[in-house]
């Protein structure tokens, strides 16, 4: 039974890296020790110990043992004999591209399946939806495949980001992105704002934090979500 | 030789579509009465044909006739018969599909080396560069190759924004996902503000507009170009 937090971002404003969801965490991962932690997405370029490392202090502080993938000989066995997985935030099309790359992207699909406990963060939530082209990254490398992991039945975009009332930039906004998705692809696109995320239990799918997520169908209207919403039977 | 306008935008804000650019524009297709459009970036998923009579409504302005590349049977051929060419903005992910899937993107890559006069406005101009992987755009579809038109020896970043002071959002700025493409490709990438553009005459590359523009490089801090900068020997 499926057992994930997809959370739209690492960090909120004013706090350390993902201290907002401690509580969260701590009880996401009660039977758990030691965490492997997929540091592929690299942000701004960082090395994978670097990543690791950082990963590490955090989770020292509610009692958790982090590995980096990267430090296994076989990273698929290492994600199909792991307690926990964790997924970090970085660029998307890095992420995937060594995901499907080293074969992890389907070992992982499997472990998810089989009830791993997994947190994922911003690329690494982007991943947990049907595919990876909502995502807000700079395409810096160039995947085999833009599809993902399947875990919820949606795409998701996270940071997800209103439009900047008032704004002189002609630059597409989010929305008229996630539109443009929506020209050429069916799946909803869930936008998770900074401080939400997903619980996702068995077939059941939460949305958590205290905001509101906004909801793009194709061909429909955006809508919004109040948090505790049920996303089970979206499609 | 090379004859190109590379620009930034389509629009500035307060004025209608390319009304900032009719003074270069007039001078750039003189010898030129009929402009083929590319309208393949289809922004905000429009059509081929909705797409082409806004282009040609602006145009008439100028006194110039276009003709939208879709409407033709054989789109290779009408690429290099044309007397000049506009790819549009939109989306580059969708440009790029289709221009590789087409041939188009080869048959444009002759034609312009043998001096057909080309405008490239956003995704159009983001094609001139050597790859497509510093677009800001959305991943909406799969394309076959990153790879584009290497008409400079550099990337282009189109409608290079600043970094927002005081912004509390957790995602990367601009400047934040360059220095990432820079962890892993060693090409140099010039942010174009809105209202900047590029003039290739020959091998000569000259920044226009009343702007700076902002160049990275691998392993550098970024710097400010003046306008008229000649960009010529960058790489």
């Amino acid at each position: 039974m499926k057992n994930l937090i997809i959370a739209s971002t690492s960090t909120v404003f004013g706090l350390g890296y993902l201290e907002y969801l401690f509580p969260v965490l701590e009880n996401h991962f009660k039977n758990v020790s030691t965490i492997v932690f997929i540091p592929y997405a690299r942000p701004s370029g960082i090395t994978h110990d670097e990543y690791t490392s950082k990963v590490a202090d955090a989770f020292e502080k509610i009692g958790k043992k982090i590995i980096g993938l990267h430090t296994f000989e076989n990273p698929i066995e290492a994600i199909s004999n792991a307690e926990g997985i964790f997924t970090g935030g970085g660029n998307t099309f890095l992420l995937v591209k060594q995901l499907h790359q080293t074969g992890v992207m389907t070992a992982l699909k499997t472990a998810l399946l089989n009830g791993t406990p997994y947190l994922g963060c911003s690329a690494g939530s982007n991943i947990t939806g049907l595919t990876m082209e909502t995502t807000n990254d700079m395409p810096i490398v160039y995947p085999p495949s833009f599809q993902t992991l399947g875990m919820v039945p949606f795409n998701i975009n996270p940071h997800y980001l209103d439009p900047i009332e008032g704004s002189t930039h002609m630059g597409e906004t989010r929305e008229t992105r996630i539109n443009e998705f929506h020209a050429f692809n069916t799946q909803p696109v869930l936008g998770l704002r900074e401080g939400s995320w997903l619980e996702v239990r068995g077939e059941k799918i939460t949305l958590k934090g205290e905001l509101t997520a906004r909801l793009f169908k194709q061909n429909q209207n955006p809508i919004e979500l109040e948090t505790e919403s049920d996303l089970s039977h979206l499609s």
